[in-house]
């Protein structure tokens, strides 16, 4: 008797119950207000990793030997941000509830909102590393509040001062800016202080957003928002590493929008870093 | 002195006060299900339409000597639907209040809710006259009742049985057809009914919303949803002509989405068409 | 607990034990001679067809009350089209042995000799209906015996002389339309001349090979060899309503090669072909 | 010893002095006034012709059965339109003086004065048959009177009233239309009237200039200015059929942009269309 | 009463008479010698600004306090170069006699003679900073005096001399590396010298002169003849620093052809580069 | 009279007798497991190569000074690599034979096997040395042994162990990476050992073999398997200039894909580096 089609990212093939971690996508992009796109992200990702090994050089380590459940992709409403959210959260929370770690695949930077909501509801101290170009520190974007250039301003509702340290970033307005200066712990155009943060936070719970406009639109052009001066891929590695040794509670990776990449690297590579990050997360335990 | 840079669609640069049809962007796709992109059609209609000529062999007519005017886009807030339709009934109640014609450039077919409701508020007897691929008569989709696939049904909500006209139809959902037979007049695969059904809406007001997915993929790629099948630019053009004797109060295009298409002839095809309509309408004063 | 991440063709997803037809994937184009690339059209058609609709208006019937399993890829080895064409046989045989309808999605036209083997092992006067723009008679392209473009005059080797009905043909060399005047049913240029066949054929078992790209161009660009003149969506309906009402005991839907069509517009017609020919078939039961 | 690497439009490789028909490029597209690359037509003709057959089923007959010379491109100077039209009459002269037939790939639309030239400095009664969208009557554009859109009153100028013949036109300005009635013969939207104006012409020396914009953008996208409304592919080849009795002393075809068309499908079909018009044109021997 | 829609590069939006620098867009490229499209330049980078933001977090300024006026594209005589240039100095005049900042968007790069030209008219001593992959110091390209690839050779025809400062120069023939050794300052590869030059210019009245292909294809493939091994963002950013305490009486942005690059990327990165620049200069005040 | 249109490299146009190299190219792709496409690489880099000049600043040296003879390509079945292997074998051994040296352009990287056995009959104690992402060390490839991802097993069958040197490898199975310790020498991730290598060789014979995807994708994405984290332009020539100062018997370039690169600068980057290469090459002499 023939097996249906099932289908995951690369490797993340082990059943729910031995899962350490628990992949989900979120293909929502509703928000977006330049070019939309990022909704194709996860599906792409899922078809593209096939290109890639299972195995990393950089670390000596192999996928197949990390235990990822894939539990396939959100059904998101379009245009009902709020309802989005609350399905992320929901999901979100099912999986911290059976004490796996949630990684969601984005989706435009909002849908980070409704996971650091499920993460915030169970760990009191939560704090946010955010890899990014852009602040999203926004109190609305053109009296919309739950978009994606606000996306850090909610988790600062949220959370409150001091809880989320932001990298790499090299675009926002003015005012983005200053907030910034008092409320979050903002280090402009690199990713040079993250193991100086690192040790700051110390092992307080950490949800971990990559939003992976962070690095140069030459090696990452599938992306809404391309900024020109961002990091390259082998100093996010690092960087990721970095972030890694801190106490992880859910991460997620977005903004790939494939359809502007013709070439396919930038879904190869959102692939490749996230092969690293399920591996280097595992190590953890 | 240097003048500023003002940028209209092809011939339709005369002063507001002077003029008989007043157009409008409504670049809008947050709910769109497939895929977005319909955003970024008013802003490459106007500048592709220095593509075409403003003569029309057709009807051996000029777009020089009709009088229209170009208001540019309306800002919408992505992600919230509700304020979007706002914004574009405000738009279209002040253009109807000054006694011009309304002719908005979508965006996704959302956005004919907004238009349809001002003119509904200024018509009693409005009626739609709707070419399309799609029957867009869901009561809700994923659970958003303002969707584009709800469209036709939230229209529907506000007039009422027989006042909506569909045409070319050849994609929904079973149940939006069983609908259609009860409440709309609906013409399925091509637009062999419309003189007949102009005799039959007379002189009632009529606001006439076109998507162009009606048309063929092969002459009109740029779309998100391509269905094969359609009608042809003649076809539509000779059925244009039908609708364009009936006492049109407002009217639409939409669902022009250029990313899909990089010959750019969806574009050419869109404003050649936006031409005929603007000379066939002034025609009826 | 979380499910995995089952994905079929739209519609596809009923048990394998009720299933009426099993669907599969040949994704092979290792002898194609021009453009590459139908190895993706199984993997896009399945992502794509959640693009259109279960329900047909064509045929007021819905894919959703048909029983078919999607059994997903076949992992064929690039480089060896021998071993490739003994998979699909092995894969084709088993459907056929559980007395089910196999349905392949290639590949290049090749693979439909590994199915035509299959069948023509169970039913002794296997014929072949063949829609296609290339006539795929020659002995050998370039010294290759096992080409796409020697297909059908494989399938004359095994099946010989009156058994192979081509339509549509429009290109070949001078010496492939000379053998076709001897061995085989060519109709050329267009669908004209099916329901005649049809008469013909009879009760006779009947494998229905349909090469996209006897579709014009214009409406199907995406595929390795486009040639113009070809026939519209509308003719090949009509034609795949005739060739339905033969004994049909196994079909394909090839040489889809998805990177060619930067509109999307020919996987949504192919998976809008697909729904038809799969309920079309059905009705047989 | 091995061979150089001699490129050719497929089955043209027979020697100068046996040829009946020589091919020539003229890469040329500077003063296209919308979007350039028809420069790139030719050189992609010549790559991409071995993807169609030498075998033409439309007439049962073999290009490699009829002498052409393929003399590769000229090298024109961009930004210099005067000079360019010199070396295409020169390179045109040479080969009418050789008792051949010139056969021309464009390049844009104007190319085609500098061939005219040449036929008109040999043939006292010259006639011109053109296949367009466009009417090409402008006096000027922009000022520049060596224009694309300048090329048929160029040739107006130079041959007088009553010789020119167009057919398929669909778009120019009303200054066009009006020129034309007085001084051409043209015929708009479609190929309906060639076999009258066959008839018509006699004996007279023809020079034939096909802008493959005459085809519809759906079936041929490859095209700077691609306009709605045109013919098909079997309408083009049997107005071509019509034509191709003519006396015809040199032909060009034109205008296409392969750069628009991600499918390949317009650079295909005029590969298949000078298949055919050179087996037509070599019938007359 | 509605408005006129005015297009404008994002944050420029002064009055005319209060403005310190005027935009002005020269679309043209007909002699462009590889692959065109940089006339749309201009037109792409004023829709695609208001995808960056105003404020720029490398100067801690914001656009919107700097006083720009836009005054639109002119609209240049494809196939006349000279013509072109005529036009190009005529607006350029204007400006400068208006006693302000003229700042031109090709087009390639044989535009800048015309600007230079009305530069050199007013300023005496005018020297030129290029930026740029390729030299532009042949004589004539195939003849043509007026092209691209002789821009700087005409400058030099025209200012003599010492006065043109060349940096990452990594593309040209032998004779123009020959060429430059005697008459300008060239730095090949990168833009390391650049302060130097800046001290032994001093306070001459400088022209600048950006050809966009200086950075590496990498972070900016869209453009007409990508050239491997160029500066980054970053490095340019740096030098542009350094090239603004000049005394700068005009500038250009040239050699964008968006059509190149599908990610929108190259067309991000020129209107960030042109917001930084216009904040520099207007820094000199 | 007229000449045939001969298309070469730039700047590889001398007579067979006198060449010191001779290039050829192996269009052949049929192994290839992801994304095929390398069969149109050298085609497109004839076509490409006159973008840019035969003079190269890095070495202060002109193309149009050496001798080289390009053969154009090979007609390889697709589908039977063994054959394309024998055919390629015999070309480069023909070279060989005559005392010159063979440059070939590929294809997959399978073509090198070729190419390799054909200079191993030669020279007894031949090396090999190998740029490149991908180990391509695996024994098979879903059960395939002429395999794209197996070239350099299979050469390491014929060369037997310390033969092979492997610079940039970051991608392959965890078992390659294992293979490479015991019988290549394997440098990971960049070219730092290049120099230290060359050394170690002396006046051994070596075949060089550059798989172009070494580069980062940003600088060359137009591949089948893009890898991020790759080598830049700058760092290969630098490497390649070592390289060259060993003994070369043979070298190719392989695994462009142009259909994946709509900028055009992957094979301009190709051809700049193929310039490169023949003008260090021939210094050696």
């Amino acid at each position: 008797m023939l097996n249906k089609n099932i289908q995951t990212f690369i490797g993340c093939d082990c059943d729910y119950n031995d899962a350490r971690i628990v992949l989900f996508g979120a293909p929502f992009d509703s928000t977006t207000s330049f070019r939309p796109g990022t909704r194709f992200a996860s599906q792409s990702m899922r078809s593209e990793s096939f290109g890639i090994e299972t195995y990393s050089p950089y670390q000596d380590e192999d996928l197949t030997d990390i235990k990822v459940f894939d539990s396939g992709d959100l059904e998101l409403p379009f245009g009902i941000p709020e309802q989005a959210l609350l399905d992320i959260e929901e999901r979100t929370q099912t999986i911290l509830d059976d004490g796996k770690l949630p990684c969601m695949i984005g989706g435009e930077h909002l849908v980070t909102l409704g996971a650091v909501r499920a993460a915030a509801k169970k760990y009191d101290d939560l704090h946010v590393v955010q890899f990014d170009a852009h602040a999203d520190l926004r109190n609305d974007y053109l009296g919309v509040k739950l978009s994606h250039a606000c996306v850090m301003r909610r988790c600062h509702d949220l959370l409150g001062d001091g809880k989320i340290f932001q990298f790499g970033i090299r675009s926002g307005e003015r005012d983005e800016f200053i907030f910034a200066k008092e409320h979050t712990f903002m280090n402009r155009f690199d990713l040079g202080n993250v193991s100086k943060s690192v040790q700051n936070i110390g092992q307080a719970p950490v949800y971990f957003t990559l939003d992976l406009d962070v690095l140069d639109p030459s090696e990452f052009p599938g992306t809404g928002t391309p900024e020109a001066g961002g990091v390259s891929f082998i100093a996010l590695l690092d960087a990721i590493k970095e972030v890694s040794k801190l106490n992880i509670v859910g991460f997620d990776i977005n903004e790939l929008s494939p359809v502007y990449d013709t070439s396919g690297r930038s879904t190869a590579l959102a692939c490749k870093i996230l092969r690293e990050i399920l591996i280097l997360v595992s190590h953890k335990d």
